[in-house]
């Protein structure tokens, strides 16, 4: 089967934490936080043969519900295999927690895990996430309704896991004896850190990269986001972050006039011209989200996306946002400049499109009902610790909307009862790496909690820069941490191999 | 409301592995194992004034399902609480984790708790366990189906608690900074384990009283219990233990005669005289299961179960069975002299009832649903390590009385894979304690697993002899037991309170 290449950044979705209504029953909500809810980070990896790999494909029989008896049924869950560098002689098992995707996408998006291999002697593992890519316990009918989606959770997905170990370690001849370390970006990297919570006799470790355990409840207050997103362009020029918070009120104030939405429509160079108040909540929401995808994959490299985007995009961008003071028109068109980088760094589109959606490869639907249930993340703004126009925290709102979209209501607080928010000082070898140009670094785990809780932050490092491959252009913060991640890594693999076999052996 | 008085011994209605098929319907099985199928424990708690305390009952709307999204719909969990001890400074939580049956009963016999709560100034809280008791998710229907009983899970139960655990800490005044510590017997005592395992943020430790954590797959030999109740019988005199080994081809002989099943009946003082084979089978496991209630209710005081027990119980019963060389029919004589200690040592009893059935406290359907699914305990015999008639485990046999009775089927990993099996160490602050007369202890962790996963093992103990109240007949090593357990105890709530506010506060 095809190789694993490139890492590009896994999960952007996790933003995907509004439900948005069915196209055409939109409701008003301010910008910002609506686009929050239509994140998508499409994608079109570039290869990188050097660290392209070979995987197989398997499948394990799950059954759909871990947690009730009163049906036997199952479906095949994905997983992918490689295992050129794994040595049954001091080697381990690296085994990557899917999240909300197709699970080959992240196998070409986690380079790291192909770099390390052979140092790690590690078989690779990629476990598919249930209602995700290939892995659907109803097939076609997954999503159909709230009976369907019943089992769409994250302790589903960590059981789901924990078999699929129990039994690799059962059938792979040499696998019984081999420490397993769970590795995820994003919520990826939620699983893997609550893997080991849950689970730890599963795996000896976890490196969570770029995890938000802590954007629940209040556990850290809710404009924390929109703010780093902010910093990051106020820190590349002030003048930037302060075009951009004017700019939402230069478009209000253009809308407002008789030919306003043409003049708009035509700055924008928009291929579908602006008709409605309607189209302009959406405009804000899709250039709101255009500055949050900026600020998430502000790597120090060229990458390729929906379009290619140039190093340090943020920098090119904000060289056309030097000037706040300026017209509201000039500055509607200092922010077509400022989009055209990010949308059209090739040159080749002759327009800009509001509607622009997402990689098939990441799950939409499955995230969006996540993102009713379980996964019920605060935002707000307020327009001054950030850019954006004010927004509140409206969980009735949200509750409502899941209602009428999915058939369910949220429980906020449920993740935190389950997984301990905080509190999580009793748990052991768990490593939570942060960019610090990364807006979901808010969070997520900033500070050491323990001696084997530890947190490794990147000042220079967007979402989980170090899940992607070495680049010569890499940062020397994100080397560190990467030595730093593979440090512990091998202590752990050193500690299990040296543990007598009572301890070691899995189950028996 | 009521006092909760003397420790009986909770649960040994964990034996309840086989789902008996409904009266009338029998399957036949080879005794010993039959036996463990319907056993119970009869109850009628003797008061002690000197740990009597008062309680207050309260109701907790619960989910009935944590783990799904699609039903929201809620049933009142049933806890006791009693704070006449509790102080809020350095002051503690001790929170019994109810297993199958009236939690009343639970904290009428757990004094152990009621002895300690003011050296530990704590509050103390018994929560019930769904589907026992009061605490019906479906209430009169709630053994109906598989679809009612879906939820019966010990998932559920230790997400009941966790949600339980945040609402005390939520809604009583001085209760948020307050260390709780999760305790429970038998099957209660594997939930505190396993609480403290799957939600450490909610408890600072456990004590597990012969919790039986490793009776499950083939973590230990199928064996080891029936051949502890043999040992407590054979250390009381090997003669005894030989008397019952040979008993049952005694009665197997003289049943086989034309007048036998009649003269055994008589010999036996039987209220219903046995008439077939069946009743022979119903004989044999009847008395089997006497001898294992007498292993797990040795205690060296009198005690009121059923029937009044003399202290020491398997010493007197062995008076009468010191000579095995006996004809068949003298051996029968001896075997009734010694049934006769347990069923009738007040003298009342006009005859013996083959037929009795548990104190209600305890609840049968809930048990023998969760033998079928989760609580997969193999046991057998082989009638030379033990003194019971051979027996192999048989999964199939079970799988298929299962089905018939509650339409599900067990899953006999799922136990280990969820909690870790023998896999543990990486937890902390729990305490096991094993009597080393109990034949639980065979499935119970008896060595260290580390600095804080401490064995506590009681030489002349039965079933969590720890767990009932003060006696002044208490053998020493139950009495250094017990101040083990309330030193780390002490430890767990002063380490709680002198640890920085960030860490100590739940959820936020």
């Amino acid at each position: 089967m095809g190789g694993c290449a490139l890492p590009l950044l896994p999960l952007l979705l996790l933003l995907l934490l509004l439900p948005g209504p069915a196209a055409g029953a939109a409701v008003p909500r301010p910008p910002a936080l609506r686009a929050l809810g239509r994140l998508h980070l499409p994608l079109s990896p570039t290869s990188r043969p050097a660290v392209a790999g070979n995987y197989s494909v398997h499948y394990f029989q799950q059954k759909i519900d871990h947690f009730g008896f009163d049906s036997d049924k199952t479906f095949k869950q994905r997983y992918l295999i490689a295992d050129k560098y794994w040595e049954e002689d001091g080697g381990s098992i690296l085994f990557y927690t899917g999240n909300e995707g197709d699970i080959v996408w992240f196998c070409n998006n986690t380079g790291f895990m192909w770099d390390v291999a052979e140092e790690l002697k590690a078989m690779l593992v990629f476990a598919e996430h249930r209602y995700y890519g290939e892995s659907l316990p109803f097939g076609d009918s997954s999503f159909k309704s709230p009976r369907h989606l019943n089992f769409l959770t994250s302790e589903q997905a960590l059981a789901d896991f924990a078999e699929l170990i129990r039994h690799l370690k059962q059938t792979i001849p040499g696998a019984e004896n081999q420490p397993v370390i769970a590795l995820g970006g994003s919520y990826g990297g939620m699983l893997a850190a609550w893997l080991r919570m849950k689970y730890p006799h599963t795996v000896v470790g976890a490196l969570a990269a770029s995890a938000p355990i802590w954007q629940f409840e209040n556990l850290v207050p809710c404009g924390i986001f929109m703010e780093i997103v902010t910093t990051d362009f106020k820190e590349s020029d002030p003048n930037c972050s302060e075009s951009i918070r004017r700019s939402w009120d230069a478009i209000n104030h253009l809308a407002a006039t008789g030919s306003g939405l043409q003049w708009i429509s035509e700055a924008l160079h928009l291929c579908r011209p602006l008709t409605s108040s309607e189209d302009i909540q959406n405009l804000k929401d899709w250039i709101s989200e255009t500055w949050v995808n900026l600020a998430m994959v502000d790597y120090p490299y060229e990458s390729n996306f929906l379009q290619p985007l140039p190093a340090w995009p943020i920098k090119i961008v904000c060289q056309h946002l030097r000037n706040p003071k300026v017209s509201d028109q000039q500055l509607v068109q200092n922010i077509f400049q400022a989009l055209n980088i990010y949308y059209n760094y090739s040159g080749q589109a002759k327009c800009l499109n509001v509607s622009e959606t997402a990689t098939s490869s990441l799950g939409t639907q499955g995230w969006s009902y996540q993102s009713c249930t379980e996964m019920i993340m605060p935002f707000c703004t307020n327009g001054i610790d950030d850019m954006f126009e004010p927004h509140s925290w409206n969980l009735q709102e949200l509750s409502n909307e899941c209602f009428q979209q999915w058939g369910v209501r949220p429980r906020p607080s449920w993740i935190t009862t389950l997984y301990g928010g905080k509190n999580i000082s009793s748990h052991k070898n768990i490593i939570f790496s942060n960019g610090e140009l990364d807006p979901w670094s808010g969070g997520g785990v900033t500070e050491d909690i323990s001696d084997t809780l530890i947190a490794i932050k990147i000042p220079e490092g967007a979402h989980h820069l170090d899940l992607r491959a070495n680049n010569p252009l890499d940062p020397q913060s994100v080397l560190l941490a990467r030595s730093l991640e593979v440090k512990h890594m091998k202590q752990w693999i050193r500690e299990f191999h040296a543990s007598p076999k009572t301890a070691v052996l899995g189950y028996f």
